[in-house]
């Protein structure tokens, strides 16, 4: 039986788990759960993943959710997947688990904490919160910092002076994709100072296109709505309820 | 040479570790690194832990930080560590990795965020933040409530319906140990709903005893001495800045 993820591809952790299969030939059927319409939070969904969140996977009778525990299971059951993903060696793999640690408590409290209380609320129906966006900025600018610093310190293209990529380049580099949301300034106004960063993104992505560029499609047209509508929003004022009817015929 | 332990144990997740280490006899030396004198920010301990937190372990060569993935690595590496603490069979493990992630984003931004901004504030020097203690209580409350109905669901005596405990269990328990800072009013207020998870604290509590009691001796004093200042506050005004002597001669 096929592998099913639950997926919508405007979340960044749904996006490195369809990226992930595609390049390690892992069919897979893809269920799109629709957040903007709610459909994680319906119960049919629930019983798929009892927190409501995505991706989830069901692999025959096994359930999983969280897409670090998704990634490191697919890459220790599917057959064919290059052992620099989530090498057997204890060592490496410890340093792998240690970063997807770290990146839970830094990297990804920045870029959705920053989207989700700019660009996305007006979308959400939210209100703008700039407090909560400013701490989002302060986890960003921190983490992409010690990115820079420690996790890609070496001479290796990618994290832990790696050569080839790892679930955790992959975890973090499309956590940072969600900045593109903000349009080109912004995201440039945060990624600027981090060359090596952006270099490895940049690596990142050739190791895994074309699945990455057409994996994240989805965020770049996103991205181009969200600019038309805040044009639109500061010629008219209309641009609000344009927003949100965006968002019923999904960004 | 013998594993080393950067320590301090008024940190939840450095007693998980040194819980662990204790129950399965694993030999270690525990490092003292004063978090209250600042130790940890020396650039003695970056050599360490760049990341400049606790747990971080050093065995022989090799340097590992945050206390998920050094659990993981001692669970794999060293011999005698039963099955249960981190199963060898695919599913099993992958459920605990879950755990874990899930952990992160949860749980852990509750009892720490509540202590830090009320009972410990004063003695960290830092104004009492009951915004932020507000938003560490809806972290705590929405994550027992899931891990009474999600995670211990099911007949087994620990979380996934385990019989015996899991590095997932510990990690979990010690972070909500934190709570018996506030005193037991307090913490009876958060766990007093949920049965399942006092029995679940208990069941850890059990069976990684005598090293469980031992380890959380620290926290049991400093919640003493904690009260007493709080007493000695609300009798005078020098309260606050005797907590900060207290503080000095560690809690």
């Amino acid at each position: 039986m096929k592998l099913k993820l639950y997926a919508d591809r405007m979340s960044q952790p749904v996006r490195a788990v369809i990226i992930f299969c595609k390049k390690n030939g892992i069919d897979f059927e893809e269920i799109r759960v629709d957040i903007a319409k709610r459909q994680h939070l319906t119960p049919e969904y629930a019983e798929i993943n009892p927190m409501k969140q995505l991706p989830a996977i069901v692999d025959g009778r096994f359930k999983l959710f969280e897409s670090h525990a998704i990634l490191v299971y697919l890459a220790s059951s599917f057959p064919g997947v290059a052992d620099h993903w989530y090498p057997a060696d204890v060592f490496k793999r410890s340093k792998i688990h240690s970063v997807l640690d770290w990146h839970h408590s830094n990297l990804r409290r920045g870029p959705t904490t920053i989207v989700r209380n700019t660009v996305l609320a007006p979308v959400l129906g939210r209100p703008l919160n700039p407090e909560a966006a400013a701490e989002g900025e302060k986890f960003l600018s921190a983490s992409l910092s010690k990115i820079e610093s420690i996790w890609l310190k070496g001479n290796g293209r990618f994290l832990l002076g790696g050569n080839q990529p790892s679930i955790a380049d992959l975890s973090l580099v499309c956590d940072i994709m969600q900045l593109e949301l903000l349009g080109e300034t912004e995201r440039n106004r945060f990624l600027g100072p981090y060359k090596e960063v952006q270099q490895w993104i940049e690596n990142t992505r050739n190791a895994t296109n074309p699945h990455f560029d057409e994996v994240h499609k989805i965020l770049m047209k996103a991205r181009e709505k969200l600019q038309n509508l805040r044009l639109k929003g500061a010629n008219n004022e209309g641009g609000e309820s344009d927003m949100k009817r965006t968002l019923h015929s999904r960004i």
